[in-house]
């Protein structure tokens, strides 16, 4: 069995990371560490681990005194807040995975002017592995240290990817308009989270501003020959507890039909088993808890533009599911164990 | 492998009948049956089950040629349309597990008042076992046609079983005041079940007069030495899509504090995988997803009453969880094959 | 024209207010006071009133400072917050109405007991009067402190009166089963107040303790008799942003069908433009953002009980509009003036 | 006083058009007509209106025989149901306003080709005018058929015609992409539109093919100093009720901040009561309940980009409340007579 620890056990990808390998049949969970709600017992604070998960939190200190335990940390803390403790891991030979910004940026400059801390790990930045897995497995398969993408950059990288690849779409037209649940904004006590503010409404927010802009422009730029993919992405907030839809806009400079494309991306994902092209729309109700990413594609023939729609779970594909994925790579492990889960309607 | 059959595959219960036994260990479906959707494939439908299930759904006709070929026949319809599917099945040996309100009143008369339909197959009535997994056990052992509860019954009859056997309150002062999602009305294009009709809204509907009180009254009555339990039932209509939290009044006739009734409901309830017993309050989001079973309770020691509170989820405790619960003990299995699945928060 | 001042205007309670004044035939607002917000735009906090408020909040001592240019002061504040500034503006020949809990109760033994903290205004209890306007009218026209009920409290009253002042029910058997919106728990950045976590979820709270218990109480005790009335209150919150449900039972002492008591209702309630008696049952949307109370009325013939059900805008009849109401009355206008509003549906 | 009659009353739209004109200082109206519900009470139906409304609901032969009782008749019925009706009352000399599509398009052709009907009253093409109020304030006035806009082009229209009246913004690079709340699907028992299909999840929908956009298209062409505009435009469903969100993207062709632009656009549309230029970002609930259009901002300097936002409440300034305020002008009354309210919040 592999030995796992969390930290930032407590939050909504923690919580869901201890959901998934709490049935996983290769990992045991040894710690949860949480900033706020050590000493408290896990299944105080999350009541659906009533009698499943009885183990007190832990506090950092105590985390790391433990890491010595474990074969694999789970990192889900805010920006900034990884380095120390990934050093310290991986020193001790524990491979670990990031759901955090930390490592996702090859620039440290970059890093320092989107997420305004400076990096303290830089000497890490070359080693760490971008596990966006559908393409970037063989990397991953071998990696210490997993810098596991945002919600955001999986949705979208994964939609637009295989036209950049194909060389089929002008690069400077893409326009990334995305779509978010709530709980995208983690579990932190802000007024602008509360239920009575963001029910019954949608807005636009970090318009031309938002840190996973980097991120997605980086690794789409791996996958278009060298050029530098710059877009324009603004996400919004819909009131809905999970799920994230991200649809993309760019100019086609070949005409192709619908069809062409979908038998395209039916190729390039082919053997991934997560990625389902389908032959009409996604809605993210129909990947809501699964680790599954649904991708639609409309051809605008009177403007000349292809719509690229890709749904996920924000907190699965988009984080702890992605997350275990990884692991089972990094391990040796069927890719899909432990994750083979339908999204439940309604 | 056990073969089995879904009759009213496409309505809510029955999707989540799918979703369970596509994943049960011991089960293959056999076929999926729909009235309205006959001749389409079951994933257009369902696009959760995209790649999955691509099983193209049949008619009634076909379903009954193909009892031969089936060990278990789930039937999810509407009231009064069981009767002759169910004698068929069980004439060629296939037992039945209906989710239907059919074979729920053992008295025909009771039946016909409360659901105004005749009564077609009264002489199954003896021998149909109401399975209600926890209370009903060994009788549901040896059955060939099993009458699943329906989701208020399961809830409450759980939340007020062991105040009866244990003769402590009042049995003319018991209320039951229940709130259920929106899919418990179905998915039918009614009007009244619009998301603009349900949403930002609470109402009661049916009060004094929802066919699930006799339903608990005749359970109720079985756990109190022969009384004739009367009840006063309230269902309300909450703007979530799932979940059932009952909330159940009734005086006191010894006094007792809430840490001796909760002391109680964990003796009754000691071996029952599914039932959770809190030391707080249940949520439904908690059990959303789940199997399982909450139950709280408080003492008013103001007005000498128990409130006990559970919370199943409807579609699952409520309805198909339960059909598959009774499913594997009718079948030798485990009780809890396929069924180990916890809430996903939030 | 009326001057008006609001401490504790940045609030939900606070914030109707101010949309109801800002619109009044009759009132000015001279000044919005808020802890948290002092020295913001009101119009930037609540971007609703984006050019119509714009004007900027101020802290305590400065609305101190000003009470004596205003006629009237409009108190939304936790409770324990409201003595000082309600003796100082009553000593000024200001009108006060308190949103609050601080002078509902009329024995400061209960208040101390079930809001636990010190009554530091005991000579203001006799005078302050209980401004449920429909069954006080005569003693709000003359008052200088006028109570404002709570929101549980209106709704729960209402439905409840006609029945003991008509001497009906057996009054040790009421129980109150409550559902409120969100915005009951008001706007401050709390965990279980997060979009994320009250979505998708029914639950109740503060079972057989909440404080509206004593008020509830206080007031049903004044309409039967001398009786000391003692009720069994269970409140719930429920995903959306506004209403209440309040759904209340008592055993009938004489026998009535619900078209008698619904005669009775409409006889009982006849000149009051606020409340409405159905012929069928309430429904939270068709009330909200209204002043209205709609009530509907249903007999358990099988356990000879009545079902009362009330809805209401928790913000509106539950707090700000209900003040209007108060304010208008104590001011010798009319006492639906700035109050006709219609719900809007859906 | 002005008379006024409604066909199609029992629609959201048509609804929302009975509540403005309820309280209109200077509106009766005559008539209610129903395709659905000719015979019933109106309040019946929406309760909201309780006591308020209790004219019976007619059918469209009745509506006919009234229309020379009134002086405007308001119109919201589905695409190709107007022509008749609308023939009929002007030549009674009724002034009609048209909700529904079927003047809105000048080109026949079009208008064939997109909502696949024939038009049958091709002589008023030229006649109606197109009542986006702020952009045709003039040509109201005085007009006798008023084709009231659709939902997502008043947004949409009024987001992007000051960047084209100004000249700088590429035009082959507009991309629209619009959020909307479920009730723009109107309340038609429709499988899609049912609670349980909508909540959680978000989809898109009419990719690259909704009707509005060759609306949309043919206004901004006029802004254009002749050039014919073509979008691309993608509508998705929000699980909200109310609330239209049109992210509106366009190349810049010259060099603008943010700042400049908020500029333009608050000259451009300085006397306009109902539009508001904002220094932040829209929300549609800000806008709920109310005639008001916000409208946010944006530079993308990366990539070049103008973002703007616009929010309205798609029944009210996307339906029956420009409609009000189009009768408005049509009558000589003041522009905002009856439409004097602001969003409630939450």
């Amino acid at each position: 069995m592999i030995k796992a620890g969390i930290i930032g056990a407590t939050g909504y990808a923690g919580e869901q990371l201890a959901w998934f390998l709490y049935k996983h049949p290769n990992v045991n969970v040894d710690f949860y560490a949480s900033h706020n709600y050590a000493g408290m017992t896990y299944n105080d604070i999350y009541n659906n681990f009533n009698t499943y998960i009885n183990d007190i939190c832990i506090d950092m200190e105590t985390a790391i005194s433990k890491l010595s335990n474990i074969n694999v940390l789970f990192i889900a803390l805010p920006h900034g807040k990884s380095f120390k403790i990934t050093e310290k891991a991986l020193s001790l030979g524990v491979k670990v995975i990031d759901l955090g910004a930390d490592f996702r940026l090859k620039s440290k400059e970059e890093y320092e002017q989107w997420y305004n801390v400076k990096h303290e790990s830089i000497d890490l930045l070359s080693s760490a592995v971008y596990g966006l897995t559908e393409l970037n497995r063989e990397a991953i398969r071998g990696c210490n240290l997993l810098s596991n993408p945002g919600c955001y950059p999986t949705a979208t990288i994964l939609a637009l990817t295989p036209l950049l690849k194909n060389n089929i779409i002008d690069i400077q037209s893409i326009i990334v308009d995305a779509k978010s649940g709530v709980s995208g904004a983690g579990r932190s006590a802000n007024i602008g989270s509360l239920f009575t503010e963001c029910n019954e409404s949608i807005k636009a927010y970090a318009v031309a501003s938002h840190r996973h802009t980097p991120e997605i422009e980086q690794e789409l730029s791996k996958s278009s020959n060298g050029n530098d993919i710059k877009i324009c992405f603004t996400p919004h907030l819909v009131p809905m507890n999970r799920g994230i839809l991200s649809t993309c806009y760019a100019s086609l400079t070949k005409e192709c039909t619908a069809e062409e494309l979908i038998t395209l991306y039916r190729d390039f994902y082919n053997d991934n088993f997560f990625i389902k092209i389908l032959d009409g729309l996604p809605e993210t109700r129909w990947v809501k808890g699964s680790n599954l990413c649904h991708i639609g594609i409309k051809v605008d023939k009177r403007t000349n533009r292809v719509i690229v729609l890709s749904a996920i779970d924000n907190l699965i594909k988009g984080a702890a599911g992605q997350a275990v994925q990884n692991m089972n790579i990094m391990f040796g492990l069927d890719e899909t164990a432990g994750l083979e889960i339908i999204a439940m309607a309604p």
